[in-house]
C-alpha cells in the first residue's frame, strides 16, 4: 500500500534521478532513495554512466549498515539480472532492506523480475507506485524496448509567424539566449543530434553540447545526405573532434533510424532544417515536439516544414506545456495517439 | 498611505470592472467598493453601458446612508466633470465618504480633477494606488486619450507552424471550440471588427459576438476593399443586420484608423487576413498581438502575414503569457517600446 511518505520520497528519487539524464544509455537514469528502520534517510542515489553503479547500489552504499530493516524507494523496479553490474535486487536483499518501493515495473524482459524476487524472500514489496511520472522521466528507455527504435524528438527555432529563417535566409539569431540554451539541454538529454545536408553545408554547426560545466558525453552528430553533397567539404562536423559524426545517405527516415539503433543510439534530436523536419512528420516518427518560437514577425521567410499536409488530414499533436523561455516562448507536444 | 486591505479591496474593485468591459465606450469600464467606517463592505459597483450611471454611484446607492465615514475604492480616479452623469467627485463628497483610494489617476484632460477635489474638502486620498494593473485594464481607454486613435488587437488563428490556411486553403478548423470562444471574446472587448475584402469574400463572416447570454452591443464590422470587390456582393455582414458595416477604400491602415475614430471607434480587433494583417504590422499600428495555435502542423500553406522584414530590422515583441486554451494555445504580446 502507497503511504503519504512514498510520494514524497520518490519525489526526491525522481529529481535525483535527473543527474543521470543523458549520461546512462542504454541504460535507464534511476534514482533511489533509502531510510532506516525509524524512516531517517540514510542514502540516496543516481545511476552511474553506463558500466557504472546503479542507483540501488549508491545509495546502499552510502547507508551501509543502517539499510537493515529498511525502506528503498527506486524510480524504477530494481533490475535482476547480471549486466555490465550485479543485480539489484540480491544488493537490497544482502542489505537488509525491509520494505521496497517503486514506482513502475520494469518492461525490459532481460531485467524484469526483481519486485516478485524480493517479494518471495519476504521484503514488503509495493510496485506501480508512481507509474504517470515515471513513464514521462523514463520516455526515453520505454520507447526503445517497446519498439526497437530511437525516440525522436524534433526541435525547430521559428519566429511567432513559424518561420525558420527571413525572406533571406537569415536565421541567425530568432530566439534569445535563454532559449537557445534550452537547445543545448535537449542535445544533452539524447545520443545523437540530426541534420540534413543543407543545413551543415549553410551553417557549418558543431552539433555539441555547450552548457557550463557539462562534462557528459557529447552527442553523436549525425547527417542525413542522400546526395553526398557534403562529401569532401570542411566542416567542423568532420574535423572538431568533438565527437562521432555519422553521413547517412537515406533518404527515408526510418531506414535512417534503424542504422542508428544499430550504433546504439537510443534517441535523436532531429534539428532541421525544413525538408528532414518535414520528412520526419510526414513519416510519424517524431515522439517528442518542442517548438521555440522567438519573439518576432517576420511575415514571408523561410518555413519550418517543407511538407504539405492537407488540414483535414493533418495529425493532432497533444500540447502539455507552454511556457514564457526568457523572452521568447516554448512549446512541448507530443503525438495523439488514438 | 496605501494599507494591505487596500490592495485588497482594489483587487476586489477591479474585478467588478471587468462587468463592463465592452459595454462603457468612450468611458473606461470602473469597478467600485465602498466599506462603512467600521470597515464593513456595504457597496459595489462598475460603470453602466454610456450615458448609465458610473461605477461610484452605483456602489453609494446600493451603500445608502451607511457610506457616511466610510472608504471607497475605485479603479480609476472618480471623474470631476459633468458628461452625460454629474460628476463622481460630488458624489462621494455628497455621501460623506471620508477616505478614497484609487488605483490610478485619470489622464483624460476634461474629467482630472476629483481626486484633488475632494482632498481639499477634507477626504484623505490616496492616489495611484495600483498604476500597473489599471494602466493593463485600461489600456484601450488609456492608448485613446493619449493618442486619438483606435487600440488595435491583432489576432491570429494558425497552426504551430504559422499557417492561417493548408495549401488548399482550408482553415476550418485550426483550432477548436475553446479557443473560438476566445476569439468571441476578443470581438466583445472591441468597437470594431476589421477583415479585408478577400476574407469578406471568401469567407462570408459575420462577424458578431456569439457567446452564451452577451446581451451588449456588437462590434461594427469594417471591410478594407480598396477596389470596391465587395461592392454588390451578397454578403451576411451587408444583409443580417445585426451590426453595422462600414467598408474603407483607403489602403493605409493609419487613414482607416483616423476615419474609424471619428466614427466613435476607440478599439479594433483585426482579424486578417494576411494581406490586412501584414499592413497593420508592417505600419507599426498593432497595440496588442494574440495569437491562437491550433495544435496541427501543416507545413507548406498559407502565412499568417503577407509582409516581409529582414530579421535584424524585425520588431521585437513583448510577450506576456503563453497559455494552453483547450487543445490549443494562445500567446500574448506587446509592442516592445524602446
Amino acid at each position: 500500500m502507497t503511504l503519504p511518505r512514498d510520494i514524497e520520497m520518490l519525489d526526491h528519487a525522481f529529481v535525483l534521478a535527473e543527474h543521470g539524464r543523458g549520461r546512462t544509455c542504454p541504460n535507464p537514469f534511476v534514482g533511489c532513495v533509502i531510510a532506516d528502520a525509524d524512516g531517517t534517510m540514510v542514502g540516496e542515489g543516481w545511476t552511474q554512466p553506463a558500466g557504472g553503479s546503479h542507483a540501488e547500489v549508491v545509495a546502499l552504499a552510502m547507508a551501509g549498515d543502517r539499510a537493515r530493516g529498511g525502506t528503498a524507494w527506486v524510480t524504477l523496479e530494481p533490475c535482476n539480472h547480471h549486466g555490465r553490474t550485479p543485480p539489484c535486487s540480491q544488493a537490497l536483499l544482502d542489505a537488509g532492506i525491509a520494505r521496497l518501493v517503486y514506482a513502475l515495473s520494469d518492461p525490459n524482459p532481460v531485467a524484469i523480475g526483481g519486485g516478485t524476487m524480493l517479494a518471495e524472500a519476504g521484503v514488503e514489496v509495493v510496485p506501480d507506485a508512481a507509474v504517470d511520472r515515471a513513464r514521462q522521466q523514463h520516455e526515453i528507455f520505454l520507447h526503445g524496448i517497446a519498439t526497437g527504435r530511437p525516440f525522436v524528438i524534433l526541435k525547430t527555432a521559428t519566429s511567432l509567424d513559424g518561420r525558420i529563417a527571413d525572406h533571406t535566409g537569415t536565421s541567425q539569431w530568432i530566439t534569445g539566449p535563454a532559449t537557445r540554451a534550452r537547445g543545448h539541454e535537449l542535445r544533452r538529454e539524447v545520443d545523437a543530434v540530426l541534420v540534413g545536408s543543407a543545413t551543415a553545408l549553410a551553417d557549418d554547426p558543431s552539433l555539441t553540447v555547450r552548457l557550463p560545466g557539462w562534462d557528459g558525453p557529447q552527442p553523436r552528430r549525425v547527417v542525413l545526405d542522400r546526395r553526398g553533397r557534403t562529401e569532401g567539404a570542411d566542416l567542423k562536423l568532420f574535423t572538431d573532434g568533438l565527437a562521432p559524426t555519422t553521413v547517412l545517405d537515406s533518404p527515408d527516415p526510418a531506414a535512417a533510424l534503424a542504422t542508428l539503433w544499430e550504433l546504439g543510439v537510443h534517441s535523436v534530436l532531429v534539428e532541421g532544417g525544413a525538408g528532414v523536419a518535414g520528412a520526419f512528420v510526414a513519416a510519424g516518427l517524431v515522439d517528442r515536439y518542442v517548438l521555440h518560437l522567438g519573439n518576432v514577425l517576420l511575415g514571408e521567410g523561410l518555413g519550418a516544414l517543407s511538407t504539405r499536409v492537407a488540414l483535414p488530414d493533418a495529425p493532432r499533436l497533444r500540447l502539455v506545456s507552454a511556457e514564457l523561455s526568457g523572452d521568447d516562448v516554448v512549446l512541448t507536444a507530443y503525438p495523439r495517439t488514438p
